[in-house]
This record gives structure tokens, sequence and C-alpha cells, in this order.
């Protein structure tokens, strides 16, 4: 059933993406106090929405529809959220920066794979960097919908801003390497 | 306008969970004392939401864009809601009572039912578990954050965990007869 | 990057309901006290959300995908809303009527168009009354969610309901003059 991915550098940067997001969702289920299933199905939900709903807008198929791999990162990533959050309870403070730095580094890397996947898809270059944007902040929004918070990238200081700026620089730099410009951009985002 | 569709077993079961999906969403509007026009959307919204999320995300159109039947459907039993929350008002735990027991049935019904057509599609299997219990939750949680209520799935004891079990348990039992499936996994659910 | 539209009469149309839909995104925004990046992101994705609903449901590819002009239009409208937000505050009573005006302006315009296009996707005419209303009132439900009240349609008297007269009156008038009917159907509206 789980097929591991080959893991080329886009594949690795998916995965991180995906651990980060699945593990700012479930923090924000374990903050609210929802049981182990709404932890599971909140951080999955986080992890596969923002790359759901740009699939979605692109409209060539839905990735973990025809590779579901992302889906058993994210239940499995979810469980370990559980277990953890079972055994060693009562971390408040520290799962708000977990969300926090969870949230910044998949923005990070959904936000240049997301521009990656729509310039690859032939879209123009100003769309590439709004699906880019779609791709880091979707998830977060629709996490925080569920909880009934107000989304952060509404209230989030240079939340989106930080998105918007690293995919446009990774737009510009388009001929770079791929490595090399997350690195810088991940640092612009945290 | 109104097509009425050949009531085979297919389509006899997605009626059923129409109808219970469209009085959860109708139920949960009275209850939120929405206007007939808020009972009536949110009683469409519901019925429809899950199957609308399915039919997205396997991409090869949405149902009832073609068939505009559920909508009709949804409809008429949402004008009947209005019409009997108008003329005997005041059943307050009565509607929550018909919001779980609807809610219970839609999903079980509708989980089997996009678990076939998932695996109809040509999907993997573990894919289709995954489409199903989106069938089978996703109308019920576009209902609650409309009503700017915490989706029941987040919150919900064993609720998804029951729409998971009975699409594994389909899945397992392919080959099987459908109703006998139906009826056992409709015993788990409820 | 900004491609000018040419002002054929659906253009001239669309970029009505885009600057009103954006205005009363922009407009709930500030009202709810979020920064400039709030107000551009909820004004931009109540721009463009009914339209994006619409075109996922018909399943031809997402209009501003191919053809990005109407975010170009909902961030410089934005950007506008936040630099009149800024040097001009303390506006609270004038922008929930901006909010009330262009939400129905926004919504008698959305509401022709998706009808409109539906129908010459060689979609049936109920359905295309559905999209045009979807259409119409989506951008809103998603504005509504994403900052934390009760979507207007659940709870708006007439709201939704001159969306549906509306669409219902232009399938009717089919061959009828476009401008004559938009006129005519903004005066239910309003």
């Amino acid at each position: 059933m789980l097929v591991v991915p080959d893991l080329d550098a886009f594949s690795a940067l998916q995965l991180v993406g995906l651990v980060a997001f699945t593990l700012s969702g479930a923090a924000v289920a374990v903050r609210a106090g929802m049981d182990w299933l709404g932890i599971v199905v909140l951080g999955t939900i986080t992890s596969i929405g923002g790359g759901t709903i740009r699939d979605l807008l692109i409209g060539g198929g839905v990735g973990w529809v025809a590779e579901p791999w992302p889906i058993w990162v994210a239940l499995i990533v979810s469980l370990v959220v559980v277990a953890v959050s079972h055994w060693s309870p009562r971390h408040e403070p520290d799962s708000l920066r977990v969300v926090l730095v969870a949230d910044a580094a998949g923005l990070a890397v959904f936000t240049v794979l997301g521009t990656t996947l729509a310039l690859s898809a032939g879209i123009e270059r100003d769309v590439a960097v709004m699906l880019g944007v779609i791709s880091g902040v979707g998830g977060g929004v629709i996490r925080d919908v569920l909880a009934g918070q107000r989304p952060l990238v509404l209230v989030g200081q240079v939340y989106a801003l930080t998105a918007i700026a690293g995919s446009v620089l990774f737009v510009a730099l388009d001929a770079a390497d791929l490595d090399r410009d997350v690195a810088r951009w991940s640092a612009v985002a945290v």
C-alpha cells in the first residue's frame, strides 16, 4: 500500500513540507483539545489541502489521487503526534511554537514547489506565483477555518507576504539551482 | 425539469443519502434560527457537498452538473422541512436527534457509494477508501463550517472512524453483494 | 504582466462584478480590523471566489488561471482600499453600507454572467441557474467564512432569492438583449 517515493530533490522537499504542515495541523488540533481522530483528520487535511487546491485550479488531476504516498505520510506523522501528545501531554506553549515554525517551514517549501509545478504545467509567471502562494497558504487556511480560528494569513503580519516574496524570487531565479534558492527563501521566511 | 432517476440499487441508495444529509443540514439551519432561505441553502449544500468534492478530486466531472436530479431532491426535501418547521415549530431536542441520526445514515450510505464510484473510476483501493470517507464527511463539514460550528468530524468521538471502517470493510468485501454490505455497514455506523 | 481586457459588454460586466466584490471583501476586512495584507487577501479571494467555484464545477478550466487579469484588478482595487482606509480611517458605518451595496451589485452581475457562461458551456437550464447563483453568492460565502461571520446568504432575508430570481429571469429572457436584462435584474437586486 505505502509506496516509498524515490527521494529526488523535489520529493524530498515535498516530504519536508508535508511533515511540517501535518505537524502544524496536528498541533492546532491538540491545542484545541480535539481527540485523536480530530488530530489525525486536521493534520492530514492541513498537509494535503494547499496542494489539492492548487491541483484543482491547474486542472491536470489531483496529485495524491494518482499517487497516495502524501496521505500516508500525513497519517503516520499525525499518529506520531497523537502518541506523543498522549504520553507527554501539557506542552501548550511548545505546541504554539510548533504551529508557527512548522507553518513557516511548510509555507516556504510548498510555495516554491507550487510555483515550480505551475511553471512546468506551462502556466504564465504571474499566475504561477499566485498558485505557489495558494499552495503555501491553502492548507493553513483550511486548518484555521476548520478549527474555528481566523486564518493566520489574514491576521499574520507578513505571513502571506513572505510567500509572495519567495515565489516571486523563485520565478526570478527560475534557472537557478533549486536547492540554493529554497535555502535562501527559507531564510527569508523564518 | 425534474428527471426521476431509474431506481436501481445505486440510485436508491444515493436517494437515501441525499434525503438524510438534506435533513441534517436543514435541521442544523432550523436549530441555528435561520430563515427559510437559510434552511434551503444549507440543506442543499450539505446534501450535495460531499459528492461534489469527491467528483472534483476524481476529476471526471461533477455528477449533479450533468444530471441535476440530486439538487431537485435536496430542494424539495428542504422545502418540506421549511413547511414542517413553520407549522409545527419548537422541536429543538428532536431536531438535534434528527441531525445526528440523519448524519450517521448519510455518512454510511455516501461512504459506500463514494468508495464504489472511486473504485469504478479505476482508482487504487487506499485512495478509494479516502475518497469514500471524503464523500461521507464532506457535506457535514461544509454544513458545520457554514453554520459556524466546529465540524462534527473533528470532535465526534468515532464519527469519521465508522466511515473509514465502513469503507475499508466495503473494499475488502468488494465482490460481495452491495445491499448486504450496506446493511451490515449501516449497522456499524448507527 | 497586466493585460488590459478588451472591453466588450461581457468583460465590462465582469469588471464591474470584480470591483464590487473586491470592495465588499476589502470592506469586511477593514471592519474586522485586519492589516493591509488581510485586506488584499480577503478582497482578492472574495472577488474571484465565486467564479472559481463555478469554473471548477463546469470543469473546463479556471478562468483566471488562463487569463489572470481579474486577479490584477482585484489586487489593484484592494490596494486602493488599503490606501483609502490608511489615509482616512474611521468610516465604520460607511463601510457597512459599502459591503451591502457592493455585495448586491456583484451578486447581480456575477449571477447573470455565471448563468451565461454555463449556458454557453452547453449546460441544462436548471443547472445553469444553479451555477449562476453559485457564481453570485460563492465569493461572499468564502469572504464571510474566512472573516468568521455567518454567511450573508444564510441569514440574509431575500439575498440568495434575488440571485435565483435574476438567474431564472435571465434564462427566460435568454434571447433578449444582455444589457437590458442586466439593468432590469440589477434593479430587482438593489
